[in-house]
This record gives structure tokens, sequence and C-alpha cells, in this order.
């Protein structure tokens, strides 16, 4: 029953990538929210496949439609449901699947927890598609944090060795922020984008995959927001992330660097800023201390593992025969997912931290 | 209202460090077991401060008192509560937290959260004694699990810059999850321990800290365990391992170092071995798949940063005259909480995993 | 957030009555079962409106689409999904509720709920249209519960001043059960049914209109089910029963009766059948005794008020013009819900023994 | 896992009759809040059997240890632990009960669903005397309540066959509020008294027990506080209340006796007062409509049936011998819990309210 997360404003989320339909029901929402309909579907453009050459040449409309909750684009309070029917689905492609995982894919682990009977056309409800989900309701609730101040940007940290400029800790600028929100290649520095790509083509023409690292700033968030212990701002943002297919690690300011400095350096000082507003000078608690927002920007990086779909033969089992066998997945490779990460990360925030307030 | 955890086995921490006691209820914990408490202080002495050199010199007798849930030794299926009585606190090394939170410390957030209410003294509900009402639940939990078949054990991967052997991460020795477990100074490689006390000692003289890197292992775990999306093994895992005090980071398998690497290295190849049971040959995915268990260990790193509470001089913030000021916590000073936070990792792990099963 | 319901079998319910759709997301139903759609069709045809002439006139199609969760009509185990468009709508005869709420109904207090931007037109998402998504949910638990040997059945107990036979606490026939769950208006004694009627027929003519009570049973419940204190058989029942609209009153057992008897009389006196089974000689526990199911059926009250939309003038404000005003429903009047309550209740039942087991 | 209630204050209830302790965590109160330790033991006083004749002889201190979360009588925020220990404890008097189930009682299907673990003696976590635990957290929070302008009451409304007179539904004043708070045999009307005490004297003499109902009024609750279908008032005082032992049925409003009146009749007619405030002329719906509070106060009465342990011989079973035998309960014999669960349902709709608010 994981497909559920939060305790203030809940999502739902259901679909197979080769069912009938995808969707999402948002509960919890205040009611009188003017939601911007046209942003939300250029959010999803990000995400989407074939939108960008780094992605899965799988073409998706993947345009919602909206049930309930919005009456004149605007907010009733009750649930906000959507939906995105699948059209584009070659099932085809993926006949061999059920008799053979695919290395580092849930295909497997699916099997086993569903006994067999789960769906397993293009990884059913384990399939990235499903993160249109989350897009969609991020984008919702972006809107809706915008309005109490709160901003949400995320970059390609890295894709494989190549590495873009990181975020400035303490805070990024508004320009920033706006242009990142409208990329589908998200760079900090821009001149890195032949570098970043360089790297997922080298592997596109092994048909081999690449994995990378997302950064992603939570900007305006008030001080004193959190619960202690097992509450805390990087728990719940963890439990969420991890919900993002490929995610494998998760670091708050300085992260595992942090864990080899000393106190000294690692300590971010307080200091009255001329307004009298308390802020630190470096950020390297990534904008909580035991669980709960000092003010300053909520600061993770996310760990994504190389897409496990890949062209060159592998070694696997075939569950029918019981046999030891080889499998190489044609048709449908996907080199790297970094790039559409970004905003589903993004997203991922937005619903973690409207959970927060 | 993040002191409870849990939707199967739900524990419920209390206490300040400087009140009257600290505790823990456990609830849902099946009937019928039988507790070993003497391995359950064995555990708890692990964690206890004054019990290693590396650690602050606070002593603490820690010995819980059991009020309910067990008779005779055994599990009674009510909530298994326990007490810890504080007896050796000294509040007045504490007096000038409440005018200048520590840089690095919940000192500032929590005055936010709780309006200037919550308890100061010694870090109130945030301080890391409270860690002891874990390392009680998970060492009770533990004993449950290991009669399913899970074992779990953890490790000092490295403290600062001095790094101890990694597990191997298809999996480690029983004998070695036997020694680990009543370690206070816990090593793969027990010849490493100069090495990396000599990072602690470093820091000491200073009056500085240092971080480090926890390693955790979870063996015998079943195939098929977990839920998709936000009820994966990692979104569990990382959602009590973040309510361990100073843990800032967290990955899985190659985690942080596989975002690097490329499909054809990344994914695990699965294969039957001789007795037709589906293993892996490596371990890049931690032990899970689209957040479900597949049957090889869980394999966790977490990040620890170096303590907040250094003598050396800082600079912040003076509350109650708003204005900046410096800072040199002296009396009590913690250069290193990692050997100590490794049975406190283990018993999140344990927290976590009994509510998955 | 009160429109999701459940722990282990977890459904998030959306739609307004006059929106694009409404629908229902259930998460968590095991794997690997067959739903026979059929069946869930009849059970909703015996809740939709226009069935019955004790119902309000409205007609429905309510054939719900699935979107997710089954694949050749076997559960995957992926959250199952359903929408059912909403096609005939007057929002017309609700012209005047944005003004005036009915006296009795929820109008008022979403109203302030929502400051305003809930959607009135046929009541919304208070709507009991939004029951059609109970009824389907309850269609497909219920076939999975059958699998595991429990049935439920329930009959109209009352409406207004009259009375069918009550069920025999002690258990009901198979065939009682399977008569009932065909019926539309559901009785143990189909003699009953003119007296029942002539209930209904009385203030419709007068533009009034009448409650009653539903009865309901659940068999084949295995015993030592359910937790203690507030996590016990009428907890979980009545907080989903108390979500059926109009109900105000739920007893197990003897119920309210029983408060005005002597334990002597009420207490169930346990004996061993001939087959060696622990059964009880009454039922006045009503199938649990601290909350926890004691293998006698489950038997349980609830008390459904008279619906608030009569065509008989009513005082009310106008919360435009601040003033007292008067308020006749015209074009939709309901005399008696009780009829059709009878499904939602078993459904509601359904789903909240799944949660139990 | 059924001993944790509350999403926002959540109470987590241990302890087992004859055990070393009971107790009580609550987590989620606000910091700040002076809470006056002499009105919690006045109202636990009220509660503790032996303080009355109607109630069992058993001699309780009852005095709650505060382990946490207050500071100078201040909640700090932190969760606030109390415990009570067990003092007077007669294992000796329930010696038969493992083997001979009292009918009525949870003996049997504890028995079940610990598999014969739990502690039988004294009823272990079944016992009435947890709801000592009840009353605790309910007596915090009333205080915290009445400071937001909420204000609880309950009172005897039937013991058997005698009544109390009935709350005006409307609202009852504040004077009878107060008087009713610090009553051990709250009566409306104190002249009744006598008769009522009469139900109890007539079946103590024989060693049989009688129940009754308490009718609970809850004045001053915001309008529009509460969420629809299954978050609505209703839901939450039921899901607690039921938590009471021996309660069997709750109705809100003209609940029971509401289903057998007309719509024009039941209705509440809404209208402005002078104030220009909206009121109803009646309040058959108990506060609530759509789940959502009107303003009116929340008005409810819960069932409570005769106390299982009697001394009367009854047929029961022995599980050690798998025959049938007969019981009567000695020692101990309870003939009337009505009066002591006054305060009981009292502290139970202050916890259900403080996590609606």
């Amino acid at each position: 029953m994981g497909s559920a997360f939060g305790n203030k404003v809940k999502i739902s989320v259901f679909g197979e990538s080769h069912g009938t339909a995808i969707g999402v029901v948002i509960d919890g929402l205040p009611s009188g929210e003017k939601i911007d309909m046209d942003e939300v579907y250029r959010q999803m453009a990000r995400r989407a496949p074939g939108n960008d050459k780094t992605a899965t040449p799988r073409k998706e409309a993947d345009k919602p439609e909206i049930l309930s909750g919005l009456l004149n684009g605007v907010t009733t309070g009750a649930p906000l449901a959507a939906v995105i029917y699948n059209t584009n689905t070659r099932s085809a492609d993926y006949g061999n699947i059920m008799t053979s995982p695919r290395p580092g894919h849930s295909d497997y682990t699916a099997y086993l927890r569903y006994e067999g009977y789960n769906d397993v056309r293009g990884g059913g409800h384990f399939s990235g598609r499903l993160t249109a989900n989350l897009v969609f309701a991020g984008a919702v609730i972006r809107q809706i944090l915008k309005r109490r101040g709160i901003d949400i940007a995320a970059h390609i940290y890295s894709i494989g060795n190549a590495y873009d400029s990181p975020f400035e800790p303490t805070g990024i600028s508004a320009e920033l922020i706006e242009r990142l929100n409208g990329e589908k290649f998200a760079l900090v520095d821009p001149e890195k984008e032949d570098e970043l790509r360089a790297q997922v083509d080298a592997v596109r023409v092994k048909g081999d995959s690449v994995g990378g690292i997302v950064e992603c700033i939570v900007q305006g968030m008030p001080a004193g927001i959190g619960e202690p212990m097992f509450g805390g701002v990087e728990n719940v943002i963890s439990s969420i992330v991890f919900g993002v297919p490929a995610v494998k690690g998760i670091e708050f300011g300085s992260g595992f660097a942090g864990s080899h400095s000393v106190g000294s350096e690692n300590n971010d000082e307080f200091y009255y800023d001329e307004n009298g507003k308390v802020l630190t000078k470096t950020n390297n608690h990534g904008g909580a201390l035991g669980g709960i927002t000092s003010g300053m920007p909520i600061l993770f990086r996310a760990a994504i593992k190389p897409t496990a779909s890949i062209s060159i033969e592998q070694n696997t089992i075939d569950l029918q025969s019981g046999e030891n066998t080889k499998l190489s997945v044609k048709g449908r490779h996907d080199p790297c997912i970094v790039t559409r990460a970004v905003s589903v990360i993004e997203a991922a925030a937005a619903i973690a931290v409207i959970n927060m307030l």
C-alpha cells in the first residue's frame, strides 16, 4: 500500500504503464487556490519523454484530464483527481520480460511481490511513466507554495563523471529559479551542456546507460517547520524522494562530504543580518537542524542509478525454465533519465514541503 | 508529532535529556516472544557514553525499567513500555544555551518550533541521549527478527578521512555479525582501529569534532518484501535513519558512486545458484529493486556530521539581546559520535525492517 | 483529508456530484484475485437511484470504468482505480443553495469549511452520489472476502415506525444472505414490504422524508481478529459507517437496548458445540469482545436520519443578504434513502473488515 | 497496534492491570500550555474506583508521575509522558480466568488474539484500569481546549431503566458544566440520584451488574471543523469512544430516535440570532452536518453494557480441558461502571476534539 503519500495533503497514485490510464488523487489541498493549468502542462512537458534527445523515444501526450476538485480553475477543497489515458503503448516490446527479469530492474522483485499477477508490460505500476502523476501533483502544489513565498528548483548536478556548477548553498537568485523551472535540460551553467550530453551520447551508442545526481533547493521555507525525530525535514523528503524510480541515495547540505570534515568547519555560524534576520554564513546543514527548518534554503542531492534497461547483453535467469540465460533489452533503451528526473525531484520536494507546513 | 514511528510495530519515544526520565512504548510486537534482557542491556551498553574513550565523559546507568508488555520475560502482545530515569544531570553546563544557540545544533530551530518553551537542558528532547530508547527498542526487535532468520550488523565505515574495510556487499559471515554485535568500536578490520581512533584524538585535543559514516547490513531478509513507490525499503529505512541525530545522508548499495557508473556495470546480474536460489553476482542495488527486497542483503551507509558541540569559539547570536556574539561550549565536548551511532543505526534498521514484514 | 480510509486496503474517494467524474482508488488489494465485474455492477445497481420507487428520480448509468489494477479481470496488486463519469446533471435545480443552506444538510458546514469555494451543485463532494464509489469498492472487496469464507448482508431494519423482522443474532442462513445480496428492497421478511413502503409513500406525498435503520451482519469472520482499545472491531466499523451520509448512530449486538439490561442477561455464555467449536448461545456482544472478534457474527445497526432535502417550506438563512429566509427544495426530493443505504452499509462493512484481516 | 490514537495529538497507551505500571504518552501538544495538575488529579479521582459506592471496592492511588514534556508545569512541546505504578494488585482473585473466560468479557478473545501469552491478571491490557490513562490525557487536553473556549461535560443519562434529565441539546449553562466537571455521580438533576443508585443497589445484592448510557456535550466548538466522509466529527469521536471498555453503541443528536422521525421535524432550521450568529433552533444533528461542525454543541450518547464480571454463576468453557463448565466471578464484582465512565467519555471526547482542531 505504498502508492499513497502524505498526512496533510495526501497523494494517491495509480496506474500501470500499459493499462487504461494512470492518475493521481490529491486530497487535502486548501480551497480557493487558482491553478494555472498551462503552467502545470509546462512542468509535465519537462518530464515527458521524447522532448529531449537524451530520453527514450516514446512519445506521450500526457495531458491530464481533471475529474474533480477544480471549479472554474479554482480548488474546491475536495480531492483533486486527474487521469492520463495511455495511448501509445507497444506491449510487444516487452514480451520476454515475464520470463527473464532485467538486471537492475524491479521486474524480478515485482514478480515475487505480486506472485506473478502484476502487469509486466512496460514495468506496469513500477514504470517511470507513473512519475507523470508526481509531476502533475507537484506542479499544482508548487503554485500554492509559490503564493506562500516558497520556490523550488533543481538541476542536473552531474551525469556520469561530468558536473554542472553546484547551487550556491545559501541561496540562488529568483532569475535562476525562473529559468530552471522552464528548462528541459536544467543546468546552472548552460555552457556545461555539451559536456554533460557527451556522457549520454557515449553510452547511447553502446546501448548502455549512465546515472547522475540531481540537486534541489527549496527557498522561502519558513523557519521552525518540521517535527523532531522521525518527522523531520530530511525524513519526510527522503521518504518521498526514494519513491522516484532509480534514486539510491540522498544527502542534505554538505551530506557525505560533511561526514569527512570537522565541526569547526561544518557547523554553520549564526548571525543577524542588517534587518535582524537570523541567517547562517554557510549552509552545510542544508536548511534543517534537528529536523526543523532554520530559515536557510533546504538543499539536497539525490543519486540516480543508470537505467536498468540496456541493450547490451547481460546474464539473467529464466523464471519459466528455472535456468540461467542471457538478455538484451531491444526496442526500448533509455540511456539516461537524469534529465527528466529533475522535474520529478522538484515535484517530490513540493509534495513533501506542503505536508510539513 | 514526529516522535512515533511505524505502522505495524509502532515505537513512541519520549523524554528530555535532563527531565525525569526518557522512555519508549513499542506497540504491535507479536506475543509469545522470549526477550533476553541481558542481551538488550549489552546492546544498550554499546551505545552508552563513557564506555569508550571516543565518547562524551558523561556516565549513564541507562538501565531501562520494563513497565508493561512482558510477563516472565515473554511478550504479552500489549505495548511494551520501558523507562530510563535520568540520574546524572548537570544542568548548569548548559546555562548559556538558551541565549546563544550552538552552531550546527538544534538549539535554534527547537527554540523557534516550540516558541522558547522547550527544555533546553542538554538538548532536551533533541538530545542524543534519546537514542537509548531506539537502541532498547531495536535490541528487543532484533531478537524477534533473529528468530525469523534476519540479522543486522553495522560498523564504522569511516571517521574523518580514515576508513575501515567495507562490508562485502553480497553478504558477510555469521561470525562477523556475531563479533560486530558485541563491539563498542565496531570494525570489519580491527587492525584499522588505531588509524580511526587517531582521527578522533586529533580533534579532541583541539576541542573540535569529526564526522563519519556507518555502514549497515541486513541479512536473511525474505525476498518480495516492501511496497512500491513510497513504501519501499529505501523509503522506510531512510525515514527512520534520518531520525538519528546528525545523520545528513543515506545511500543504498552503490549509492552515490553508482550514479557515476554505467548500467552495464551497475546492474546486478541474476543467476540461479546450485540450490536453485536466485541471487545476484554483485549487490549494487543494496537489496531492493523497485523498493522491494530481492533476497540479497540490504546494504546502506549513513553519513554522520561532526558533532555540533565543540569548545572552539564560534560566532553565533544572542537571542535575548538580539546581537551577534561568540560561543565556546565548555564542560561537555563530544568529539565523535560515530562509534556510538553504530548501535543506533542497527536499531533503526531493525525497527524499519519489522515494519515491513 | 477525510476522503481516504484504511491502513491495509486504503480507499481514496474523489468526485463531486456535478463535476466531471467520481471515482475511487483501492490500494493494497491482494494480487491474483479474480473479480466478477457483473457482480460488481449488480451491487451498484442496488444502490443506484431510479431503480426503486422509494428513491430519487435521477437516473444514473453509474457504470464504472476500470483504469488500473485489473488485468484480464484479475487484480495485479497495483492500486485498482475506477471512475464513473457524470452524465445526467441538472445543476439548475440547485441554483438557490449557495445562498440558502438546506436545514439538516451539509450545505452550510461545507460552505464554512471550504470558505465558499466548494462545488455546491448537487451537494458536491458531500453528495450521496459519492457512495457509488463505496459500493464499487465494497463489491470488489466482498468477492475477495467471500473467497475467505466471509459473507456480508444487510437489510432494512426499519423505516419510520415500521419494522422488518430482525436478523437472528447468532447467524443467518446462506440462502438469506444470497437473497438479500440481490435485493433492492432488502427485507428478511418480504411480507413486510408493503408496510415499510407505506412509510415512504406517506411522506413522499407531503414532500417530506423519513429515516430508518439498517442492520448488517458479517458472517464467517475468523475469531481473534482486531486490536485492543482504538483498533477494535467497533472502532473500525464505526469510523467508516459514519462516513455514509445521514448515519447518526451505530450500535453493536444488543447495543442501546443492552445498556438497559443486566449482566446475567446480556453476557453471552460460551459453550463448545458438538465439533468443539467455541460459540455463544446469544450474541448480545455483536461479534466482538474487547474489540476482538469472538467468531460469532459481527452484528450492527446504523441509524439513518430522514433526508434533509424536502419540498416542505422551512426556515433558513440567506448567506448573501445575512437575513433569515425560507426555503423549499424543488425539483429533487428524496423521500427515503434507507433502501439504497443497505448496499452502502454492506460495502462499508466490507471495507472495514478487509482492513482488520 | 490499537493502543494509539490521533494524528495531530497522538496518545499512546500502555500497561496491564497487574503489571508494573500503566501510562500514556501524549505527542503533539502545543508548547507553552500551563497545566494545573491539581485539576488533572481531580478529574482522575472522579474515575478512580472506591470513590463512590457504585464502584468496585479496589482502591487505587492513581497518582500519575510526569516523566517528560512538562517544565515548571508548562508544556515543552515534547511528548508528555506519565506513568501510574500499580500497587494494590490482588492477582490471586483471577486465578481461574485463564482456564474459564468470563462471558461478556475480553478474556476469551484476548486469549485467541495473543495466543495465550497475554497477561490475564485483572484483564491485563484490557482492564478498565487502563482508562485512567485516558482520563489523565483528557484532563490535560481539556485545559488546553478550555483556553480556546471549548468545554466538555457528561452525565449519567441512564442506569438500567432509570433516567436523569437529558441535556438541553442546544446548549447547557456554564454553571452546569462547572458543577458536572466536579461530580463523581454526575447528574443534570441531582434529585434523580436515589432513583439511579437504586438500579445499582438492586443488582449489587444479587451479584449482578447493570448498564447505562452516558450523554456528553462539547460546547464552544468552532464551526467549520472536520473533514468530509471518513474524517467527520462522528467518525473521529466514535473511533475513540468505542475504545472505552463496554461501550456498544453511540448516537449523535437525535440519533436512533431521529431515524424514526421525518425530515420536517428532524431538520434543524437555521437562523441568525440578534448578533448575526448562525444557530439552529433545535440540535437534532448533534453539532455536525456532513461530518463538519455547525457551531452548535456536539452532543452524543454512548451505550454501556452491564459489566461482564458478575458473581452469579454462568455457563462458560474450560479452555484447558476443552469442556463446558460453570463460572462465578468471586472477590471482585463491579455492579456498574457507568458512573466512572462519565469522566472517561469526557476525556475521550477531549482527545477526539483536539485531533480535529
